[in-house]
C-alpha cells in the first residue's frame, strides 16, 4: 500500500474519460432517521460532486436536517439531470412518525429497511452504479419488529451472493474472515471452504472495483505470532496454509500466515494492497487507528459497489451540526470511483 | 495518555536529585549471542548515560560484536564506578562455543540462560535497580536441552510471583490479560480471578515504576464490540464488568469494557494511563504500528522493573551492523527511570 489511495490517481480520471461520458450514479440512504444519518447527506449534499446522487429517504427529514444546520437543500426529481451542490435527487420513502432528533422510533424501522431495499433493487437492476449508505441502529429495526442483523447481510441476502466485510482507509484495506462472532466461536469459524471464498472474493473485488492487476493480499494467522510453528495453535498449519497453497497454485499473490502484531509496520504493508484479517478485533484496531475520520466500509462481492460510513448512529450528536461527515464523503467518493473502474473495466473486456 | 512520555518529566529529575545522590544500576543481558544482541549492547554502551550499566554476558562475544561494527569498547570490573560511554562493565559469563553471527549453537543456551538466572538474582538482592534484556531464540534454548517458554515466564518463576506483560511506546502502554496462547484457548482463560490479578498488578504497576499517583486503565472487551450488550458474546457481562465494579468499588478507576476497535482512537486514549487487552493480537497490532521503533516490552509485578526489546534476534542482521537499537535505548531509558521512580517512592514512603 504504497499509493496513499484507494484508487491509484491514474485509473481515477473522472467523468469526462468514462465509456459513455456520463456519470455514475449513486444510490444514498441516510439510514436511523433520528441519527446523524440525514445531516451528513445534507453536508454531502453541499459538495461538488462529478457523480450523480439519488437519495432514498424522509424528504421531510431530509429538510428538516438542513433546517436544523441552516444549510440550503432543494429536493429534485430523480429522474432529472444532477442538480449539483445544495440539490439532491429524491426518492421519498416517508417515515411512519416524524423523526426526533436523537430519539428513534421503532415504528420508522420499516421505512429505513424500506429505503435499503428499493435503492439495492435499483442498483440490482443497472439503474444505479453503486449504494452508499449512512448508520442504522440495530436494536431500534428490531424494536420494530423486522428481523435485521446489519445492512451488510441483508445486502448479500437481498443479491443472494456471499460477501466480504472490508474496512479501509486512504492508507490500508482489511478485509475479515469473519465479522461479528463472539471471540470463543471465531477459531471454529475459520474453515477451508469459507477462508477459500473469502479470499476469491477479496481478490475479484481488488481487481474489479480497484483496478488493481494482479493483487497482493497478506493473510494473518489465527493466532499470536501466527501460531509459531504450531506451539501456540494449528490452524495455521491445518487450514490456512492449505488454503493459501492453493490458491497460490491458482496464480494468486498471497503473504502469510503472518504474525498479527507486526504485520501492520509500514514495511511490511509496503506492496501490499490488502490485508485479510482473521477476525474483528485483529485487523480493525489498527485500520480505524490509523485513520478512522477517513474509514469507510465495503462489502464486496454484490453485484455492485457498496459503501457505507464506518461509525454509528451518534444519536446525541444528531441535529447539532457537530457530527465529522468525513467518512461518508470519503464513502461515496470511494464508491464513486468503484462504480467508475466497474464501468471501465466492462468496456474494456466485458464482465 | 496525554504526555508522550512514559514518565512526566517533571518526575524524572536524574541521578542527582535522586536520593542517596548515586545513580541507579542496571544489569543488562544481551540474550542469543548469535543474533542481534550483542551489537545493541555495544551500541548501547556508546551512549552518554546517566545510570550504571552491568553487562551479563560472554566477554568476547561483546568485544567481537563490538569489532565487527567498528566501535570501541572497553570492558570494565563490575565493582567498579561506570567508566560512561565506550566501557561496559562485564560479569563474564562464558559461552561454550564461540558464537557466529547468525548460527545460533544450542550448546551456548546454559550461558544465556545463566546470563538471565545470574543478572535476576543480582537484582532480587538488590545489587542492581533493574534488569534490561535483549533478545533471546525459544527454539535454540530448547533444543539446547534446557526448558523455556520466555524470558517473562523464567523471571516470574526465578522471582516467585505472577507478572503482568505490557507493551509500550512513548504514546501508548498496553496491557495483556492473556499472551502467548492459542486463541481458541483464550476465552476461557479470561476467569474473574486471573482478571483481577492482572489489574492489581497492572495498577500497582502504574503507580509504583511510573509515579502515576491515580492511574487510569482501560479494560477492553473480550468480543467484537465488547459483546453488543450480550448479542456478541456474554464474557463482559458474566466475568469484566463483574471484576471491573469490585475494583472500582476499592477505588481503582477503570473505563470499560471497551469495544477494541474504537478505543485506541487518540480522542479516547486521552486521560488514560494503560490499556488492557484480552489477548496479544487484540492489543499489540495497534501498540506497535503506532511506534514500533520505540517499544519495550515490560514485566510488571516482578521486586525489581524488567524492560526487554520488542523484538526478536535478527539473525539475518546480526553482525552486520544495520540493526536499528532504538527499542534497546528505550528498554534501558525506560528501565532507570522506572528504577529511580522505585528509589523515589522508597525514600518517600518506605515499601
Amino acid at each position: 500500500m504504497t499509493a496513499p489511495s484507494l484508487i491509484p490517481a491514474s485509473t481515477s480520471p473522472g467523468r469526462h474519460d468514462l465509456p459513455g461520458g456520463t456519470a455514475v450514479r449513486l444510490a444514498l440512504v441516510p439510514g436511523e432517521p433520528a441519527g446523524i444519518g440525514p445531516e451528513l447527506c445534507v453536508r454531502l449534499a453541499q459538495q461538488p460532486r462529478d457523480y450523480g446522487l439519488i437519495a432514498f429517504a424522509d424528504g421531510r427529514s431530509l429538510l428538516a436536517a438542513a433546517a436544523a444546520l441552516g444549510l440550503p437543500l432543494r429536493l429534485t426529481d430523480a429522474a432529472a439531470p444532477d442538480g449539483g451542490p445544495g440539490t439532491l435527487a429524491l426518492v421519498d420513502v416517508p417515515n411512519a412518525s416524524p423523526p426526533e432528533f436523537g430519539h428513534p422510533d421503532p415504528r420508522n424501522a420499516a421505512a429505513v429497511i424500506d429505503a435499503l431495499h428499493r435503492a439495492a433493487a435499483g442498483c440490482l437492476q443497472g439503474q444505479f452504479d453503486g449504494l452508499v449508505t449512512g448508520p442504522v441502529h440495530k436494536a431500534v429495526i428490531n424494536d420494530g419488529g423486522i428481523a435485521y442483523t446489519g445492512t451488510t447481510e441483508l445486502l448479500a441476502s437481498q443479491a443472494g451472493c456471499e460477501v466480504v466485510m472490508m474496512l479501509a482507509n486512504p492508507d490500508l484495506r482489511v478485509a475479515l474472515a469473519t465479522t461479528h462472532l463472539p471471540l470463543r466461536a471465531v477459531a471454529d469459524a475459520i474453515t477451508p471452504d469459507g477462508l477459500t471464498r473469502t479470499l476469491r472474493i477479496t481478490h475479484a473485488a481488488l481487481r474489479r472495483d480497484f483496478g488493481i492487476v494482479d493483487p497482493v493480499v497478506a493473510v494473518l494467522g489465527l493466532n499470536p505470532h501466527a501460531g509459531e510453528a504450531g506451539h501456540l495453535g494449528r490452524e495455521e498449519i491445518e487450514v490456512i496454509e492449505p488454503v493459501l497453497a492453493l490458491l497460490r497454485a491458482e496464480g494468486m499473490r498471497l503473504v502469510g500466515p503472518l504474525p498479527a502484531d507486526t504485520a501492520f509496520l509500514p514495511a511490511k504493508l509496503s506492496g501490499l494492497d490488502a490485508v485479510l484479517a482473521m477476525y474483528h478485533d485483529q485487523g480493525l484496531p489498527v485500520l480505524k487507528f490509523s485513520g478512522f475520520e477517513q474509514a469507510v466500509n465495503l462489502t464486496l462481492g454484490l453485484p455492485y459497489p457498496r459503501v457505507a460510513v464506518d461509525h454509528g448512529t451518534a444519536l446525541e450528536l444528531a441535529g447539532h451540526g457537530t457530527a465529522d461527515p468525513s467518512s461518508l464523503f470519503a464513502a461515496a467518493r470511494t464508491c464513486a470511483q468503484m462504480a467508475e473502474q466497474r464501468r471501465r473495466a466492462g468496456h474494456a473486456a466485458p464482465r
